[in-house]
C-alpha cells in the first residue's frame, strides 16, 4: 500500500462538482512562461496548445472569462519579498514583451485581465469581486505554472468558496516532477482534476451552444 | 543534469534572509494532525517534537508567537468548498478535542492563536494585521501540514511581504512525497529553508536572551 | 440650491436595487450596544425593535442571515489601532455579557456568527466566503451603528461587489447627527437606503413564502 | 450639552500618536476630483493646495510616498456596484485625462502609484503589501473626498492596524457638510486629526532633514 493511500482513509479528495455558473481563468499563459530561457519550460506550450479550444468553448457558451498576467511596475516601487525569491520577476512590465498575453489565447474586450504582483490571481487584485458581480460559483483553472501561479490561485479560489476545477491537460510546469506533485496536493485538499474534454463534455450537457 | 536545474537557470530561490524583526507561528498543531485515524501521520509528531525548544527560544528571545487552530462553528455554518474536499474538517469544532493545541506547545498568554477555516492562517483572519501591529518583517513557520496548511501560509506569507523561514525540521506532513514536494516548491519561489538550529543560531548572533 | 445638490449634479445615488439572492446581515445588535453607559444610546434600541419583524421575515423567506459581534481574545493579544482609539472595545471578549447578540435577534442554528475585531464585517473574517457560498448578491444592512460597523460594513459589501440596502429603521447610532450624516453618505455613493417595510413588501412580491 | 458629548462619555476619541515609521498617501488627486463638472467642487482644490509643501516634507525626510488613482478598464470589464452607484467613475481609465494626477503633486520615481477601482486604497490592490515591505507603522492621510475614498481609505488603515493620522487641511470634499460630518467620524473611531503644519512639525522634532 502506498504511503499516499493515507489520503484516502482520512477522507480527503472528495468531488466539489461544478455548480450552475462556471467561469474560465487563464493564469499567467504571457510570452515569458512560453520561453526556457526566461521562466518557459517543460509542458507549457502544451498547455496553451491545449486551451485555445477550451477558450473557444467557454466564448461560445458565454461562462464569464478571466486572464491573468503579472505586472510590475516600470520603476519597481512595488517589489518585494515575492521578487526578492525570483528577481526576474521584475522584467514583467506594462510594456514589456515578457509580460503579454499570446497570440494563442488573446483576450476579447470585456474578458477580465488582472494585473497581479503575486502568485495567486486572488491576491491585491479585484478577481474576487468581478466573480461575485458574474455571480460565479465554479472556476475552472488553466494556466501556469502548476506549482506556482495556479496552485496559488487554486488555493484562494477554495478559500474565496469556488467549487474549483483544475484543467489537468491546460496547466503547465517548467518541470514535470512539481507539475505532477501539484497535481496530487491539488487533487486530494482543493478541487477536481478533470481533463478539458471531460469538463467541455459536462457543461455542453447542460447548455446549449 | 536534472530538469529541476532549469529553476537555477531561470534564477529562482534568490535568499531572502531575517530581517529585523522576526515572529513565530505554529500552525496546526492541534490533536487531530498528531493522530493518523483523524489528519496526522508521517513525521508530524517528529516535527512537533523538535518545535518544542524552538518555541522556547522565541519565548525567551521575546519574539511574538502565534498559534493556528482550524475551527468550524458547531453548526457547520460555515462550511464551504475546503470542507466539501474534505468534510473530516468539520469535526474541528471549538470545544472539540480533536482541534485543540498539543500540550507540548501550549499558547502563553499574550500569544495569538487564530482560528481559521482555511488552509492559510492569513485568510479571513486577523493574523496579517497582528504581524503589522507587531511590527514583524520576517515569518518564522512551523507547523503541519507541509503541503497544506504550511504551504498556503507560506505563500500569503510571501504575498503579504514578509521574509519567510520555513524550519525544515519543525514542519510535517502525513506522506513524505508531498512533504518534500513542497519543501522543493517553497524553497525555490516563496521562502528560505533553514533547520530550526541554523535559524536559532542566527537569532541568537544578533538577539541576547 | 443647497451645497448638497453637487451631487445629484454629479451623478450619484443612482439605484442598485434588489437582486436574485438577498441575505441579511445583523451588524452588532449586542449587549453593550444597548446601554449609553457602555457604547449604545440614540435610536439603537428602535433599530432593534424594528428588526425583530425584518428578521422573522427573513427567516420565513429563507434567507440567508447573519449575525456579528465584536469579540477580542481575553488576553488582549489581539488589540491594535482599533483598541486604542476605543480602549472600551477589548471588554467585548467571547464570554462576555457585554459581547452577547440581544434577545429580541438571538441567532439561529445554521444562522452565521461573525466575530470580527473590526468596524467592518467582512475584515478579517469569512464573511464575504458565505456571501459567495450563498451565492448572495445583495446585502440587506441592519444594525449598528450607522456612523461606525454598519457604515463600514457597508462599504466593504459594495467593494466586494454585492447589491447594497441600507434599512434606514434597522440602523442606529448613540447621536443622531452622525446617523443622518451616514445615511445620506452611503446613499449617495454605496448603497440604497430603503425602510424594512419597502424591503420587505419588494421581496414578498418576487418570493412567496 | 451636546448629543455629541457621549462619544466622550463612552472613551472614544484617544489619540494613537505618529510611531516610529510615518508613509504619506496621497487619495485621488486627480483631475477629475478637481472638476466641479465632474467630481470636485468645494474645498478640494485647496486641500491640493496645501499639500504640496507636505508632499515636498515627506519626500526630504525620506518618508515612503504613495498616491492612488481611480482607474477601470477601458472596456468596462471591471464595473461593479460602486459603478452602479456613481457611473461617471467609469470615466477614469489608464489614459483619460480625468484619471491623471494633477501637475502639483506628480509622483516620482521609486513612490507606489495605487490603480484602484473601490474607494479604499486597500480593496483588490497591493497597498498594504507596500507598506509591509516598507515597514510602516503610521499612516499619513491627505487626498480626497473626505467623505468617500479617504475615510474608506482611513477605516482601512486602522483595520490593517497602521496608527492613523487624518491632515485635516490637506482633505477635501465637493461639499462642506459631509467634510465636517466625516472629520468628525475619523476623529473619534478612527484616526487622530491633526494639521500638516502639526505633522511636520512633530517629525521634524525626531528627524533630522
Amino acid at each position: 500500500m502506498s504511503e499516499l493511500d493515507i489520503y484516502k482513509r482520512q477522507g480527503f479528495a472528495q468531488s466539489v462538482g461544478i455548480g450552475e455558473r462556471p467561469a474560465l481563468v487563464l493564469v499567467d499563459f504571457v510570452l515569458s512562461f512560453t520561453d526556457p530561457a526566461h521562466f518557459g519550460g517543460g509542458n507549457i506550450q502544451d498547455a496553451i496548445d491545449r486551451s485555445v479550444d477550451l477558450l473557444a468553448f467557454a466564448r461560445t457558451r458565454g461562462l464569464p472569462v478571466a486572464h491573468t498576467r503579472v505586472v510590475y511596475a516600470d520603476d519597481g516601487s512595488d517589489a518585494g519579498a515575492f521578487t526578492r525569491k525570483a528577481p526576474g520577476l521584475l522584467k514583467l512590465t506594462e510594456t514589456s514583451p515578457l509580460s503579454q498575453i499570446v497570440d494563442q489565447v488573446t483576450p476579447m474586450p470585456g474578458e477580465l485581465v488582472v494585473r497581479k504582483r503575486q502568485a495567486s490571481a486572488f491576491f491585491g487584485t479585484d478577481f474576487a469581486g468581478w466573480l461575485a458581480w458574474n455571480r460565479v460559483d465554479t472556476l475552472l483553472v488553466a494556466g501556469c505554472t502548476t506549482s506556482g501561479c495556479v496552485r496559488a490561485t487554486v488555493v484562494d479560489a477554495v478559500a474565496h468558496n469556488m467549487r474549483t476545477i483544475v484543467l489537468t491537460d491546460c496547466v503547465g510546469d517548467r518541470a514535470m516532477a512539481p507539475h505532477e506533485a501539484n497535481l496530487f496536493d491539488m487533487g486530494q485538499k482543493y478541487a477536481d482534476l478533470m481533463t478539458s474534454a471531460e469538463v467541455m463534455a459536462a457543461i455542453a450537457a447542460r447548455r446549449p451552444a
